[in-house]
C-alpha cells in the first residue's frame, strides 16, 4: 500500500463527512441568517431535527420558543427555549399530529418583526403532518392509492392538499414573518419539494391535477375530503428564505477543499454520479492513467449515489465495488481511488467504503483474488479485507450520498 | 433538436476524423523529420503502409529508394522511388518474407548520414516478418505455444528471437543510419513493442525469458531454433527516434483543438476509456447536469473504447449506446453527449455513432421508445434511426479507437 496517499485518503474523508455533520451543516447555514427585532422562533422537524435544533440555539445563543418534532428515542437532552417531542417515523402517528400542531401554534400572530427558523431533515414528511381529515381516513386514501399503482408525484398532490403545513402551508401560516429555511437534504440534486412535502416552499401541483388523479384511481373520498382537493396550496411565497444543507454538494466542496488544503488541484467531475459503481472505478482509472505523467499532484471528484446490480451473493456496498473496480487500471500508477457513504455504512456491511491504490492489484493476486471474479460475486467487502484496504469510520450521524476520490502524485515528488 | 449543438457536434466530428487519417497524421509526424546530408530510405510496412508512403513521399518530394510491404489489394498506385510490395495478411507468406528480405537489403551499408524513414501501421506483424528458421518451422512452433496456452507477452518473447527484424532488429540493422519512425498506433495506451512486435523499439525481453517459456511448455525445437533462443536482442537503440501519431491520443487533442475553435472550454477526462458504454454515457450525463449552471460553454472529452454486453438481439454499437445512455440523464438541459467510432464503423452498422441532446429523451418518449429498454434489446441504432440522431461517416480508412464528447452550452447564450 502506498501509505502517502493512505494518509490523504482518510484525511480527504474525515474532513469531508465532517463538513456534512448536522451541526456543521447548520453553523454554516446560520451564516447568513439575520434575526428581526421582533421574536425568533425555532420549528425543527425531522430525523436530525433534535440535533440541528441543539446546534442552531448553540450558535445564536437563544431563541425566544421552539419546537422540535423527531423520532423516537432521538431527543439527547433538553435544549434551552425548546420543547422537543418524539412521534412515530416511518408512520405518522398522534404524536407526530400533536407536536406539529404545538409548531402551527406557536406560529399563530407573528408580525413582520419576527423571524422563524425551520429545521428540515430527512424523515420530515411522516413527522412534520397535521392531517385535515381524520387520521384513519388519511391512512385509508393512501393505501388506496398504494393499491392502484400511483406514483410518487401523484401521492404527493394529493397529501399536499390534505394537510395543513405541507405543499408550502407551514410558511404561508407564519406569514407575514420571515421563514429562514436550513434544510439537511439526502436527494440527489436537492428537489426541495420532495423533502418533506416541502412545508416552506411554493407548491407546484395544481387542483385539477389532484380532482384528475382522483378521478383517475376512482378514489373513495369523504365529500370534506374532496372539498379539500379544491383548496389551492400556495404557488409563491415570499416570506422564505432556503438554504440547503449537508448535501452530496457540500460533501464534494469540503473533500475539494481538503485536496487542495493537501496540495492536490482538484477538480469535481460530478455531483450527481448515478451509474453502475463499479463502471464509476473503471471510469475514474481511465482518467488517472490519461493523467499518469502529470507534473502537479491532481484529484478528480464525483459525488452522488451510484447502483450496484446484485449477481453473486458476496458481501460488499456500491463504495467498496467502486473502488475495488478501480484497482487493476491504476495498477502501478503512484495513484488511488476511494470512495465512501457519508452514514458511514456501504451496503449491509461494517465498513463506509474501500480504497485502493497502484500496488492492490498485486495485492489482490498474492492472495489469489481475480477482481473480475469478486466484482460477479458481489464480494467486494472480503477482497478489500483481506488487502487491508476497507475504510471504516462506524455510523456518522448524517447520509447524503458518497463521494468518490482519485488522486495521483506525480512519480518525481513520491 | 438542438440545432445549434448538433451542427457543433458534426464539426467537432469532422475535424477529429480528418486528424487521425493517415495522410494528415503522417505529414504532422514528418514535422519534426530532419533529412541527413545523405541518403534517406523509406521502408513502410503495415495495412495502411502504401498510405502512409504515398504521404511522406509527397511531403518529402522524394526519397532516394524505399519498399512498401502492405497487404494484398491495399496498393492503389506507384509512388516515385519506392517498390511496392503486396503480401499475406493475417497470416505471413512467402511474399512477406521476400518483400521484408528488400527492405533489409535496402538498409545494408548505410553511413551515420544517411536517414531511415520507417512506417509502421496495423498489420505489420504479419506483413515485415523474416524468420530465422525456416517457414513450415515458424508456423510449427507458434502452434506449439497456440496449443498449450501460451500467452501473447510469452509468444513475442520466442517469435522476437526466431526473426531477424522483429525485438528492435530492424533498427539494428540499419546502424549507424539513424532511425525516423512513425507509428500508425491503433492500441490504447500505445504500446510501442505490441505494434508489430517493434522492429525499432528496445526489447525488454531477455533470453532467460525465452529459454524458461520453452522448458515450461515442453517446446519440441530444432537446435537451429533453440540455440536462436540464446541470441539476444538489443536493450537500447540509439539511432531511434519514434513519432506516433494517429493514435486516440491525437484523435482526441484533435477534438479539444475544435471545440476550443467553435467557443467550449474543453477538457480530455481521458484518452483510455474501457468501461460499459452505457456507464460512460451515464457518467458524462451527470458531469453534464453538475455544470448545468456554467457561464461559459464547456466540452469534457472521453476517448478510448468502450465495451457493450449483449443482452439482446437488436442493432447497434458502443458508440450509439454510449449517446443513447446519456439521454435520461441530460433531458431539458443545453447539452449533447455524442460519440463516434474513428473508422465510421460502429458496431455491424452503418453509422459511425449516435448524437443525443437535451430533446432526445422527450422525442424518444414521443416515439415510445424506453431507454432503458431499448439498452436491455441492444437495439441503440434503431432508436437513434427514429429521432434521426444516428452519426453517419462512412468508412474513414484508419481507426484508432473512438471519442465522445460531452457539450454544454449556458441557457443565456442559447
Amino acid at each position: 500500500m502506498n501509505t502517502t496517499l493512505r494518509k490523504d485518503a482518510d484525511q480527504i474523508i474525515a474532513a469531508s463527512l465532517k463538513a456534512v455533520l448536522p451541526d456543521e451543516a447548520v453553523f454554516r447555514a446560520l451564516k447568513s441568517f439575520r434575526p428581526g427585532t421582533g421574536r425568533t422562533l425555532l420549528v425543527a422537524a425531522g430525523k436530525a431535527a433534535w440535533q440541528m435544533a441543539n446546534a442552531a440555539v448553540k450558535a445564536l445563543g437563544r431563541v425566544d420558543d421552539g419546537v422540535v418534532v423527531t423520532k423516537y428515542g432521538h431527543v439527547k437532552g433538553e435544549i434551552p427555549g425548546v420543547t422537543c417531542y418524539e412521534a412515530g417515523h416511518p408512520v405518522p402517528d398522534e404524536n407526530s399530529f400533536s407536536a406539529t400542531r404545538k409548531a402551527v401554534e406557536l406560529v399563530q400572530g407573528l408580525t413582520a418583526e419576527d423571524r422563524v427558523l425551520f429545521l428540515l431533515s430527512g424523515g420530515g414528511s411522516a413527522l412534520f403532518e397535521l392531517p385535515l381529515v381524520p387520521g384513519p381516513e388519511l391512512q385509508d386514501i393512501t393505501g388506496q392509492l398504494l393499491a392502484c399503482g400511483a406514483d410518487i408525484v401523484e401521492m404527493n398532490t394529493l397529501r399536499k392538499r390534505l394537510s395543513g403545513v405541507k405543499g408550502g402551508r407551514f410558511a404561508q401560516l407564519c406569514a407575514p414573518a420571515q421563514v429562514f429555511s436550513i434544510v439537511l437534504s439526502d436527494i440527489l440534486g436537492d428537489p426541495l419539494d420532495m423533502i418533506a412535502s416541502g412545508p416552506a416552499v411554493p407548491d407546484t401541483s395544481t387542483c385539477a391535477e389532484a380532482l384528475a388523479i382522483a378521478e383517475k384511481y376512482q378514489l373513495k373520498l369523504s365529500a370534506e375530503a374532496r372539498h379539500l382537493l379544491t383548496q389551492e396550496t400556495p404557488k409563491t411565497l415570499d416570506n422564505v428564505t432556503t438554504q440547503i444543507t449537508g448535501s452530496v454538494r457540500e460533501l464534494c466542496a469540503a473533500a475539494e477543499t481538503e485536496c487542495r488544503a493537501l496540495g492536490y488541484e482538484p477538480m469535481i467531475l460530478s455531483d450527481q454520479l448515478c451509474c453502475e459503481a463499479r463502471e464509476a472505478g473503471s471510469f475514474l482509472a481511465s482518467i488517472l492513467r490519461t493523467y499518469a505523467g502529470s507534473k502537479k499532484p491532481l484529484a478528480f471528484l464525483a459525488g452522488g449515489e451510484t447502483v450496484v446490480h446484485l449477481t453473486g451473493k458476496g458481501l460488499g456496498g456500491r463504495n467498496q465495488e467502486l473502488a475495488l473496480a478501480a484497482a487493476p487500471g491504476i495498477a502501478g500508477l503512484d495513484a488511488c481511488v476511494f470512495s465512501v457513504g457519508s452514514d458511514g455504512t456501504d451496503g449491509p456491511t461494517d465498513a463506509a467504503g474501500g480504497y485502493v491504490d497502484g500496488a492492490s492489484a498485486a495485492a489482490l493476486k498474492e492472495k489469489g483474488l481475480d477482481v473480475f471474479e469478486v466484482l460477479q460475486n458481489n464480494d467486494a467487502y472480503h477482497a478489500l479485507q483481506a488487502i487491508d484496504a476497507l475504510i471504516v469510520t462506524g455510523p456518522t450521524g448524517t447520509n447524503v450520498n458518497d463521494v468518490a476520490v482519485a488522486l495521483l502524485i506525480p512519480s518525481e515528488v513520491r
